[in-house]
């Protein structure tokens, strides 16, 4: 695309170096940036610059945070007996969304996938199991996506964890909550009659 | 959705802030920046306060340009005996990317809409009208969109110019290249048979 000014052109190609955002929208959302304020694009910038000078890593869990320890951790309210282990920040924030889990986290950043060239010793396993050493644990949950490399992610963990004494379990794969039976896939559908649950326990779900 | 971080939660704030970008994609695009090095975040960031310090609008078309006269405006190929009236900028840049026009603009950044409360005093009409007195202009293109704000726009800047002696013409309407006859929508058809143009004109056309 050719565009009357070179600044436009930097921002348009800033904006569509993002995942999912192509030449045209980009421009869009340059063009609504160009219609404000200067103060208010002043705040825009400076969101992002404030974001990548303050953030790291929690020393423990390593979810994004303020501060050394995220607030998670940092909460004495939180049940530190039991874990969960997912894959990334943004599994954190949707779990932590549903207000259903009381307990810790621990973010791997990734899964293992051969593929891709990650293997155990790219993600934050050693932290996970010297965890696992230094904490009182009482259950870990895997909290891995049900794909290939999730499962062999979790496998692994399995594996070096199961001689311990910890209560090792994985969230449930079923159908989703408010599907219609005939159009679950397969697999799925295969999952929640091989795992079904007694219908008591169900009850008491909200 | 609550954040472990009140710099994300500023920056998802500020990502959804811009059109068609939600909560969730919002965040998908911060994570995505906060994986990139600070000098890479550094760039994104001051390419947008950059841009608002830079622009200004052509003092004679109204696009958007770095300097005070854009690069259209300025270039001495250009045939400033055509002007293609649009409504927006993005209009110059759809037009340009066709590279079949070689003539000036003159962008009115918006159209007449009574319901919006935007009346000819808000576009730059009289600045139009002023460059058919000062500018030896020979042919007008109201390219403005087929709607009718776009029309009603159309028509007024028509009426203004009719008894002038200026070429008055309208970008063809019809059905788009490439679509099936059958899917076309009765008005686009219906225009498409009404302004049918000699078999021999379309035999030039790429």
């Amino acid at each position: 695309m050719q565009l009357s000014s070179k600044f436009i052109e930097a921002a348009v190609e800033e904006m569509a170096s993002l995942p999912g955002i192509g030449q045209k929208s980009a421009l869009r959302l340059v063009l609504t940036l160009v219609k404000r304020d200067e103060q208010s694009v002043r705040r825009f910038a400076k969101a992002f610059t404030d974001l990548k000078e303050n953030i790291c890593l929690c020393s423990k869990c390593y979810t994004l945070s303020d501060e050394s320890l995220c607030n998670i951790c940092r909460n004495p309210n939180r049940d530190g007996s039991t874990i969960c282990v997912v894959e990334d920040v943004r599994d954190v924030l949707a779990i932590e969304n549903t207000h259903f889990y009381k307990g810790m986290y621990h973010v791997l950043g990734g899964r293992i996938s051969p593929m891709d060239g990650i293997g155990p010793d790219d993600l934050q396993l050693q932290s996970l199991f010297q965890r696992m050493e230094d904490e009182d644990v009482n259950e870990l949950i895997l909290a891995l996506s049900p794909t290939m490399e999730g499962e062999t992610t979790s496998f692994y963990i399995y594996r070096k964890l199961k001689d311990k004494d910890v209560i090792l379990s994985t969230i449930a794969k079923g159908i989703g909550v408010g599907t219609e039976l005939e159009y679950a896939d397969e697999l799925s559908l295969g999952r929640s009659i091989e795992h079904r649950t007694p219908f008591e326990a169900s009850l008491h779900r909200s």
